[in-house]
């Protein structure tokens, strides 16, 4: 997507090789016209899928999310990181390893909302190694939903969560894949 | 707003006198088209105050916040409830006091995201005693930003956030105010 990389070059904030700051518009401060343009690229992408839920992980999944169920017309639903007083016992629970901090976390997203029923968008605004990921397909998978696609903003293509998630079969669409990266620049993939 | 206490009052669950459960609908599953309706009310209530930035805090305000700043056009930037690794050292920190938890905690914004040339339209999902728009309202001030107005789904009119926060000279706008409720049902402010 373009106007997606062209803002990740103009915005974007490089650390070594590895890291890639967007807080200015995707993170932290959202642009939320820049979203919408991104939702209806995910609409494009996946409009002959029947998704009937966009489901995602909460904090900065969300805002993508919101906007892509508003191209899509369905609702969104989002793994949370700990478990809320609020959110009942009955719940599916998935485990994700993040390398940023060096620990497992559990998420979890209620059982009212996510079922056999279901035709699911998967929605987050990075994939690396794809941990955040297993753990919403493992959720996926537990509530016999069916995923009709993963649809990613910026994937670390130097990383193996792409290659890795791929090659179990799923439809998988990056707006932005990044070959590598420095003080200098960005490359992407072509797509 | 009619739609709101409708909803509420269809898919809400009330548990004891002071708990009332929304995640079918707003902080957990989603309903994205009444989040428009409800960006689209937010905008006719602040349309003067000349909005440049909508603050909110994770996670369940994002969804409120970008719905409602697609309808305003201007950016969302929203606080962290724990200090990320990414979010660099120059930060505005708030204090908030979760008495679901029984603990005090950080907030954080990055001071690159909010300053002295913004209007602020600070949205969050819940307002019972007052706390998180204590911390927000301090970061706003930290960053000399102007507060143009406060919006607020649903405020439990029961607890003394409201009159607090209006004590102050905010113009705040609840758009479901709750007097009181038990099993037997749920008594809005006539408004």
């Amino acid at each position: 997507m373009k106007l997606l990389e062209e803002r990740i070059r103009k915005d974007g904030t490089v650390i070594g090789t590895e890291i890639l700051k967007v807080d200015s518009f995707l993170n932290h401060q959202i642009d939320v016209e820049l979203l919408s343009e991104i939702g209806k690229e995910f609409k494009r992408l996946f409009e002959k899928d029947n998704i009937t839920k966009i489901v995602t992980i909460e904090a900065s999944g969300i805002a993508i999310a919101c906007l892509a169920a508003k191209e899509f017309g369905v609702p969104v639903v989002f793994a949370k990181k700990s478990r809320s007083k609020n959110i009942g016992t009955e719940v599916y629970t998935g485990k994700v390893h993040s390398f940023t901090y060096g620990v497992d976390y559990d998420i979890t997203l209620s059982k009212k909302y996510l079922s056999s029923e279901d035709t699911v968008l998967i929605i987050d605004d990075f994939m690396a190694k794809g941990q955040a990921m297993n753990g919403l397909i493992d959720i996926c998978e537990q509530a016999g939903a069916k995923i009709g696609g993963i649809g990613i903003v910026i994937e670390k293509g130097f990383q193996s969560g792409g290659e890795l998630i791929r090659s179990r079969g799923y439809h998988v669409e990056s707006l932005a894949i990044i070959e590598s990266m420095d003080e200098n620049g960005i490359t992407f993939r072509e797509q």
